[in-house]
């Protein structure tokens, strides 16, 4: 049973999940399909980058991930279908790939649309759904598409660093408040060089050690971990970082008169 | 593994989509189950019959389509069982078949329930899964119930037409925020023969053209284009349609003091 | 195929549901994996007995049911492994096991965890996994981890009984605005003793009467019944009852300046 999963910006209210799975269904009954997320907020590449690439490296080795996300950035051309540390990308030529990758992969394939089809999500994910099954029939990546492929890159947000500190912004606010940013734990070993640090932000908020477990602290205190996905998390121990302290996702629009920051910083000393 | 789609009215927060999941397993652990969406909001049957329209045609012949959406309409006295373009349909005789269809179905059977017993969401779904494995075991749709039933048709809800115009009504808004419109490609053209046409929306709003693809707009523009499902759709490009024009389903309430439309219109001339 | 539910608080725009899922197929490729909830609400231990108590009691017998809601309640030394009416449960050490159960597990196991290991939520289920992976292989129970564990137990919340009266706690709100309390039908019938009795709340709303389905009463009017799940609920024949009322979940904060009622009283007489 091939292994597939799907990422995608349709929310859950909407036919077209379901739509999707039929037409990955009808090419081949045995495919085995696992919902990633399909509540990626629109137009949020980081955030989309942040969830497609923490999820997939949990994946069992040749899975193949069908990324339905900004589908309609522009106008349809071709499909992007890469083969990076033993996983399957699928997706829009977008910018996505390389966010989710963070480098260049090492094969990427691009498939041509038929210029006269008329472009939708359901036509979409039934291209999808054929190469996949061109690849689990053995097909070889390189006879499915165009090897010398011109797609477009975009580069996941980066933190902003500096000898003595590094300026994250915040990629993603988890179902508890609790406030991701892009800042690894290998950048910030690297940028800290064993000294000691202060996590600030919202004006005058500190912290200066990173936990291992929310409850490192007492209730309502505030911490500093990295998470499953190995990102620098912001949280408050049983409490909502994000809502106490006016923090917000890099690509969320601020509510009205609201006062918000998008942004944390690391000094080192 | 005979495949079974679900769409209900439950939300994602409860425990009953696992429970009916749970009963049907029960039943059949070869049951393969695919969700369309457990979010149709509450005794909204123009989106709830989008829904399950749009998402039906996709899939294999011979799919069971298990709709669990206003069971108790009225007191459950009997189930419908539909067979209709190789698709079949199990739901609360409460009008919705007729409104998903959209024309009477070639066979519809009425499954009398219990008098006795209590009529609650775990039960329908068990009664549900008892006729799909009937179904599945071969015996034949007219032997599993009543086949000159009496049930509840409702008609979708259907655009004004005169010789000049179609007045649409919103039956959908996606996460994007784009409108759907009760108006197919069919009828439009149907109505259009050829002449030209103005789009019309929200007080003094006007498209004149459709596009293909969002992207054949610039950012920020307004554009109308036929959808996956077929539907009349009102999106800007990159941007919320539904909020910027004050739009809003046809059957759901307005948010007080708050200017809003529910219909569409399309002049020809 | 090992039947295996999820139930967490994780949410679903985040990529965590999928890398649990990820864990798990890869320790065992043919778990079915059935998904109970992800939107528990944090912190919310009675909605989260609430759903999982409910969906349990409708799988197969030896389903192996992963709870990962308040995984880090305190510093995660353990995770609990049940056997309980034919069913296993796997949770945190963190009270919910027995707020779910509503009495002593027959059997419960603690799985001591790495004191070095990074007790993240992916470590966390893949150390579920392991544990399905080794009773599906027919390890004995108890040589799994230790039988004499020691485990945080917390009581569900209970109506609170007087010999004329039972005050109920609103345990959860569906998609519905309908309203379950924690009054099941066995305890109101024991204590009613076959008397007449007037459910009242938000001080001057009374129901005398138990109905067996919402279209009992005439459109917009209130009633009482037993869902699914064997709880009291309170609704309006389609209305939207925790809205009309002013009723909320005991666990959930009020909003701002708006008065909210959190139990239901029951007067026998």
């Amino acid at each position: 049973m091939p292994l597939l999963t799907l990422t995608s910006d349709i929310g859950s209210p909407d036919y077209l999940v379901g739509a999707v799975k039929a037409q990955l269904l009808h090419l081949n009954p045995d495919f085995q399909i696992i919902d990633i997320s399909h509540n990626i907020p629109p137009f949020n590449y980081p955030q989309a980058a942040y969830v497609c690439q923490s999820a997939i490296k949990n994946f069992p080795d040749f899975t193949y991930h069908l990324i339905l996300v900004n589908l309609f950035e522009k106008k349809p051309e071709q499909l992007l279908l890469a083969f990076h540390n033993n996983q399957y990308l699928i997706c829009a030529d977008n910018g996505l790939l390389t966010m989710i990758l963070e480098e260049t992969p090492e094969i990427v394939i691009g498939i041509p649309l038929e210029k006269t089809a008329i472009k939708n999500t359901t036509y979409i994910s039934s291209i999808m759904g054929k190469i996949v099954n061109q690849l689990v029939n053995g097909e070889s990546i390189k006879s499915i598409g165009q090897s010398d492929v011109t797609y477009l890159e975009k580069r996941h947000l980066r933190p902003v660093l500096d000898n003595n500190s590094i300026e994250g912004q915040i990629i993603f606010i988890d179902s508890f408040e609790n406030v991701i940013v892009n800042i690894t734990r290998e950048q910030f070993e690297e940028q800290r060089k064993g000294r000691s640090f202060r996590i600030v932000f919202t004006r005058n908020e500190v912290i200066d050690r990173i936990s291992e477990s929310y409850a490192d602290v007492a209730d309502g205190e505030k911490l500093a971990l990295f998470n499953s996905a190995g990102y620098l998390e912001i949280a408050i121990n049983k409490g909502n970082a994000a809502g106490l302290f006016g923090l917000r996702g890099f690509s969320e629009k601020a509510r009205q008169g609201q006062l918000s920051y998008q942004t944390i910083k690391v000094y080192f000393e």
